[in-house]
C-alpha cells in the first residue's frame, strides 16, 4: 500500500551508514548488538509537547529492506568497500528488534521515541530513514494539531499539496495532518492510499473558464447540486461573488431539494468578508450555508479572526500546515546507547559541550504515569527496562536537572509507552487505520491537563528518569568529565 | 531513472483538479485550449532572486502520466463522476504544449516560468505536481545558493536527509542543493540516481562502538587512510578530540603515504573551537589538514562565524538548508491566462482585492535584455508571444506600476527565457545533467549586477510588461472593476 514498497530507497542512506557499515565489517564487529534510542530535545514552536507520528511508513521501510544488484554495483563503483562486506549485503536481512511509541501519542522532549536493538551494522544503518520518517510526520502532525486547536471545534482541511517540500511530503504530509485532527485533505492520492477522505471543489480558474462568474457558478452548481460550495473571490466577493452564489442556490440547489453546501474566500480580509458574507446570507434566509475560509492561514491567524469575530465555519489551510511553516524541522536525533558484551548490556553516553546534547545512557522503557481520579497524566518516567515499578506503592518523582525537587505520587496507574514493533527483524506490531490513530491521538490528548495544551508558555510537562538511571548517567559523566 | 516513473503519482492532484475536469467534460468544453502560467509573486527571504529547478521531474511526471483501474476503480467510489468522463480517463493521453524556463536560471516574480497550452481539463489536472515539483525544488536551489555564497569558495555539503519533509524531500533536496551550488551531498540514493557525489565518514556512534576514542580514531584511519575525515568532538574537541586526531594522523596516515583529511567539528562554538584547532594542526606541522564545520548551520550563520574568524575550510549544512528552514515556502501559483476560441487566444485575468494577486493576461514570452559591453542583465521584459523585439533597435523600458519611470536602452542583447519543452505532448526538450546546470546557474548569476546579490536590501531587478501587455492588461482591469 506503501509508496515505498514499490521504489528501492535502500540507499536513501548517509552515507557515512555505509562508511562506518563497512568499517565494522573490516574490524570484525557488525553482529556486535548495540541499542540505538530516537528521541527529539525540543517542541516546535515552544509548545506543550509533540504527536508521534510516521511508525506505519517505517514498519514499511524496514520490513522491505534489501540491497539490490543495482546497489551494490553503484557501491562497488566508489571503490572504498569491502569486497566482503558488498557480499554481505546482497544476503542483508533486517534481524533487529525495535520498540516504539504508538501513533497518536502525545511524546515529550528527552524520552525514547523508538529504540533499535541489533547488529550494529544494521541498527546504525536504519537511522537516516526512521529519523526522516518521523521528523516529518511528527512534524505536521503537531503541528496540525496546533491549528486544530485553534479553530475550536471548526473542521479544518489540508489544502497544501502543491507548496509541500515533494511528493511524499504532500502524501505523508496529508496523513499526519489528519493524525493531528484534521478532517480531511485536498490531496486525492492520499484518501485512495489511506482512506482519509479527500475533498475540494472549484478554482478561481473554473470561474475564468466561463463567460461570466454567474455562468460558472451555474454550471457547477447543476453537477453538484449536493455539497455545492461555490468560490466567490475571482472577481469581487461582495458585490458580484455573494450575489451570484445566493442567485444560484436559490435557483438551481434549492428547487432540487438540496441545501447550499457554501461559499469559500480564499483572498482579501477575511474577517470582514466573512462578517458581510454572513449578514447577505441570512437576510434571504441560507442561515445554514457555510462559509470556508483559506489564504495563508494558521493557528495564529485563525484564532486571531476568531477573536475579530469572523464568521467562518470551516478552514481550509495550506503551505503553512504541509511545511509547519512557523518551525519546519522535528529535531529527532538517534543515538548509541548502550552495546551488549556476551550476557551484559553495557551503556554509552555522549557528551556534548551544549548540555541538552549529552545522551541518557542504557537500554530504557518510558512509563506514563496517571492520576487514578480522573486519568490526567502527571508525568513520564524514563527507567531501564529492567526495572519494575508497582503501582501499588507510592512513587518518588524527582527532576533530573533539579534533583531537590520532589514529589511523592500515590493514587496513580502507569502505562509503558515503548510498545514491541519488530521481534528478531519480524514485525509484531499492526499499524491502526489512519481514522482509528486520528481518534486515539485526540483521547491522548484530553489526558493532558489544559496547562500542557496552551500555546503560550505551556506548563513544562515533568520527563523524570528513575533514581537508578540518573545514578548511571551521572557515574558516565562524572568519569568520562576526568580528562583521559 | 526518476522515482516518478515508478511509483504511479496520476493522483497527487489536488482533488479539485478532478472535480473541474469532470465538470469541463459535462459541458463538453473539456477540449477547449487554455493557456496557464506558473509565476511566483515573492524572492523568499526578501533575497534578490530565485533559481528555476525541478524541470527534470516535471517533465518526468508528464511523461508518464496515464489513470490505470485502480484510480478510476477509486474515482468511481465517490460517486460524484460521470461515467463517460472516467472512461476518458482510461484513454488519457497528455497532448499539451509546455514551455519552461532551464534550470538553474535566476527567475523573478510576476513573470511567467512555465506556461502550458492544452485541452483545458488536462492543463488544469497537471497544475498539482507542477506547483509541487518547481514550487520545492526551486526553494531548496536558492536557499542552497544563499548558503554557498556565504561560504565565499568554501566548499558546502549537503548534509540534511534526516530533517527532510519526505523522502522525496531528501532526494530532489539535494538535486536542488547541488544546482544551486553545493559540492555534494550525504543522500547516498542521490549520488546513485543524479551522479551527485555522496560524502560522509563517522558519527559520534562511531566513536562510542570503540573502549576510546583513539581507537575508534585508529580503526577507521587504517581503514580509510585516503581523505581521512576524524569527528572530533564526541567527549572533548580540544582536551581528546584533536590531540588524538593528530596522533592518528601521523601515526596511521601520514605513514601509509596519505595527507590528513581533515576533522570535523558539530557542537560547540564553532568559531572558538576552529581557532584553537589550527593552531594545534599547525603547531605540528598539519597545516594542510581541513577543518569541517556542521550543527544547524545556514548563511547568516556562516557570514558571522567567518566574520568572527572562524577557521573553517568547508561546511556540512543540515536541516536548515533541506527544508529552507528561514522560509521553507516557494509560492509558486498557476493560473489561467488565456483561452482558444476558434483561431482567437482570448486573454483571461483574475482580480483581486490583494494587488499583487492579480494576474497578467494573454499567451507570453520572457524575454531578458543584457548590456552589449559586459554581458549584465539589465531587466527582463515579459511580451505577448506574437510581439517581435528587435535588439538592433533602442527600446523603452518602463516600471508597470510607476509608468512616469522610463529609460531607453540602446547596446543590448536579449535572450528568450521560456524554451520549448513539450510539443502536442511529446518532448522535445532534453535535461542536462545536474553537473550542468550547476555550471549553468553559476554563469548566469554572474550575469546578475551584485546589487541584485547581495543578502540585505537588494536592487529590484526590473521585471517589466512591454507596451501592449500593459495595455491589455489594464483595460481588462478597467472593464472588470465596472460592475457588471
Amino acid at each position: 500500500m506503501s509508496r515505498f514498497v514499490d521504489a528501492n530507497l535502500t540507499l536513501l542512506a548517509d552515507f557515512y551508514e555505509l562508511t562506518m557499515a563497512n568499517g565494522y565489517f573490516h574490524e570484525g564487529i557488525s553482529d556486535q548488538v548495540a541499542y540505538f534510542d530516537m528521541f527529539f530535545r525540543h517542541v516546535p514552536e515552544d509548545g506543550g509537547f509533540a504527536i508521534m507520528a510516521g511508525l506505519e511508513q517505517v514498519i514499511h521501510y524496514l520490513s522491505n529492506l534489501t540491497f539490490d544488484q543495482e546497489d551494490i554495483d553503484f557501491l562497488e563503483s566508489k571503490n572504498i568497500f569491502d569486497k566482503g562486506f558488498l557480499d554481505s549485503l546482497l544476503h542483508f536481512h533486517f534481524s533487529c528488534d525495535v520498540w516504539a511509541v504508538p501513533e497518536g501519542t502525545p511524546i515529550f522532549p528527552g524520552e525514547p521515541i523508538l529504540t533499535v536493538r541489533g547488529p550494529v551494522a544494521q541498527a546504525q544503518f536504519v537511522e537516516t530513514m526512521i529519523l526522516l520518517l518521523i521528523n516529518h510526520q511528527s512534524l505536521i502532525a503537531t503541528k496540525a494539531n496546533r491549528i486544530v486547536r485553534a479553530a475550536e471545534g471548526r473542521p479544518v482541511m489540508e489544502f497544501g499539496s502543491r507548496r509541500a517540500q515533494g511528493g511524499d511530503a504532500a502524501i505523508y504530509g496529508a496523513r499526519a495532518a489528519v493524525i493531528g485532527g484534521c478532517v480531511g485533505t485536498a490531496c486525492t492520492i492520499a484518501d485512495k492510499q489511506f482512506g482519509i477522505p479527500a475533498m475540494g471543489t472549484m478554482a478561481h480558474s473554473w470561474v475564468q473558464m466561463f463567460d461570466s462568474e454567474l455562468d460558472a457558478f451555474r454550471a457547477y452548481a447543476r453537477l453538484y447540486p449536493q455539497n455545492c460550495v461555490l468560490l466567490i473571490d475571482t472577481y469581487n466577493v461582495l458585490k458580484s461573488g455573494v450575489p451570484n452564489a445566493i442567485r444560484v442556490f436559490q435557483e438551481e440547489v434549492i428547487p432540487r431539494g438540496f441545501r447550499p453546501g457554501g461559499v469559500r474566500i480564499d483572498s482579501g480580509d477575511i474577517t470582514y468578508l466573512s462578517k458581510q458574507t454572513r449578514e447577505m446570507l441570512n437576510k434571504v434566509g441560507l442561515t445554514d450555508c457555510s462559509i470556508v475560509a483559506s489564504n495563508s492561514l494558521d493557528e495564529v491567524i485563525i484564532r486571531d479572526i476568531l477573536a475579530q469575530g469572523a464568521q467562518v465555519d470551516s478552514f481550509g489551510v495550506g503551505e503553512r500546515l504541509i511545511t509547519s511553516k512557523s518551525e519546519p524541522v522535528f529535531g529527532g536525533v538517534y543515538k548509541l546507547v548502550a552495546v551488549e558484551n556476551g550476557e551484559k548490556i553495557v551503556p554509552k553516553i555522549k557528551i556534548s559541550e551544549n548540555v541538552e546534547k549529552i545522551t541518557t545512557p542504557g537500554f530504557k522503557q518510558v512509563w506514563r504515569l496517571y492520576e487514578r481520579e480522573n486519568g490526567k497524566a502527571i508525568a513520564d518516567l524514563v527507567a531501564l527496562a529492567e526495572e519494575k515499578i508497582d503501582s501499588a506503592k507510592a512513587y518518588e518523582l524527582f527532576d533530573p536537572e533539579f534533583t531537590w525537587k520532589r514529589k511523592i505520587i500515590h493514587d496513580y496507574t502507569i502505562k509503558p509507552l515503548l510498545k514491541p514493533i519488530f521481534y528478531q527483524g519480524k514485525c509484531v506490531y499492526k499499524s491502526p487505520s489512519v481514522k482509528k490513530i486520528a481518534a486515539f491521538c485526540k483521547e491522548q490528548i484530553a489526558t493532558m491537563w489544559s496547562e500542557v495544551l496552551r500555546f503560550e508558555n505551556p506548563h513544562r510537562y515533568y520527563v523524570d528518569l528513575s533514581q537508578s538511571l540518573w545514578k548511571l548517567k551521572h557515574q558516565m559523566l562524572e568519569k568520562l568529565s576526568t580528562p583521559n
